[in-house]
């Protein structure tokens, strides 16, 4: 591959990219790794936040207000649908599953992301706030599961965690753009971190199953990144000179979305994202 | 950006994606060439060919039938968006305006895309048919464009060559398979080719503009280009055991998409692709 980026660095990179998804996918099956019942729920839920946030982001790309950001969330969306294809992958291992089957035959009570991957895109800056909490989250994630005992998993890891970072600096780009820009960019900001942050609290919430495996090295403890997150998120905002939202947080009912209950944001969005492959079962008629 | 690549040719893709994109709308700023009045429209037409038809394949990202195509079809828009992000920066230097400018503040009778690129996404094989004609096209008018006397325009045409040609693949490999896979995949396919094929004539009319632009080198005739893509069609039918659709044509009204007459299918996608710069102009607020 290096070779022909020697060669030709422009022309190749789509043909890359769908290599790359593959190879992405084919991380545990190389491996001939199976998950456990415990490790593929935890890969779900990774993965989950992954395709449903990548689901969200395929819609700007009709609708940024630059051509530049199209490609710019594009690109970020064809990223998170690479993490997510390996990481269900690797689910569905446990159960003889595709990450195809995953993906569209599962209902709403089955998927497990937590609620800021489902909030929709609203305007540009409640996409960027999301991204940014995202984002910042996932690079303490997958940094730290780099570390995992489960290889799969580490290994997963170690690939997307380069490209969150990139993800990260897109996000922390536009926050300060936005804002810094006009009056009107900066208070559409401050609306889109005021509604964002609500969930930014169930991302380090643990419970029983992040307990068991985190004994065993395989999963990181979602509280134990809290810290590297605030100490970020502190450094964005002084730059930003935004102030960190106080008081609210969304009432997460009945464990939240790792246990699939789910705000009303994901329905519509699985819908349209499952209605071709549901028509067509066998996915190429 | 080679040297990335040969550290890690993973990581660094979407990066390299979107510093692409910046070259690619830099090619004609770095020449600093300024488009003539003809030379404008005919990079308007090229252009609002390859942003409307990846205005369209941006809606399969969530709606493909596997992660893989999501994955596949969402790259192929975003490399047209780059081809249109290059050819409209270029047609804007006529007039001072930027590729957002053509983008986003144009209306429907000034946009000059053919019929074809304009067609509904309709089910999967019509996307493919779609794909299938406007790529073969396109790839004979970009190999034939880099011999263009416009350096501007020789130097797009070669970057974006090689990417058309994966997309060809991309669309005779789907064509074959739908049409060599279930019954209900062939007629599905048959369908797809049938509804399209009406808007392939339009691609390879010559008008006063191409004719006067030809005699100087810088544009390619399209009626030159019908010999290829005939061939080639030719080649993929074989293949798939399919055979041509005869006798239907489109009217193609009053010069049709080059003069800025449109389908009812345009309306649609520019409202939905010029909402939120239009409600906020200036991009970023």
């Amino acid at each position: 591959m290096s070779d022909e980026h020697d060669i030709d660095p422009h022309g190749e990179v789509s043909v890359d990219r769908i290599r790359l998804a593959d190879e992405y996918a084919g991380e545990s099956a190389r491996h001939g790794a199976v998950a456990s019942t415990d490790v593929a729920e935890y890969a779900m839920r990774l993965g989950d936040d992954a395709l449903v946030l990548a689901q969200h982001l395929g819609d700007w790309i009709s609708r940024a207000p630059e051509l530049e950001e199209d490609v710019a969330l594009g690109n970020i969306a064809l990223d998170l649908i690479g993490h997510a294809r390996s990481l269900l992958h690797y689910a569905g291992t446990d159960t003889g599953r595709s990450e195809d089957d995953l993906a569209y035959f599962r209902d709403e009570p089955d998927f497990r992301n937590a609620w800021l991957f489902e909030q929709p895109n609203g305007d540009f800056a409640h996409t960027i706030a999301r991204g940014l909490v995202a984002s910042v989250y996932l690079v303490e994630l997958y940094a730290a599961l780099t570390e995992s005992t489960d290889l799969t998993l580490a290994a997963i890891a170690a690939k997307s965690a380069k490209e969150v970072d990139y993800h990260r600096d897109h996000a922390i780009q536009w926050t300060v753009r936005l804002a810094g820009g006009t009056e009107e960019s900066r208070r559409r900001m401050i609306v889109g971190i005021g509604d964002t942050w609500p969930y930014v609290e169930e991302l380090f919430r643990d419970d029983e199953l992040v307990e068991r495996l985190a004994a065993q090295g395989v999963a990181v403890l979602p509280s134990s990144l809290r810290a590297g997150f605030d100490a970020m998120i502190a450094d964005v905002f002084a730059e930003a000179k935004l102030e960190l939202p106080t008081g609210r947080h969304a009432y997460i009912a009945a464990g939240g979305g790792r246990q699939g209950k789910h705000t009303e944001h994901l329905g519509p969005l699985l819908a349209e994202m499952q209605v071709l492959a549901r028509a067509h079962p066998g996915a190429s008629w």
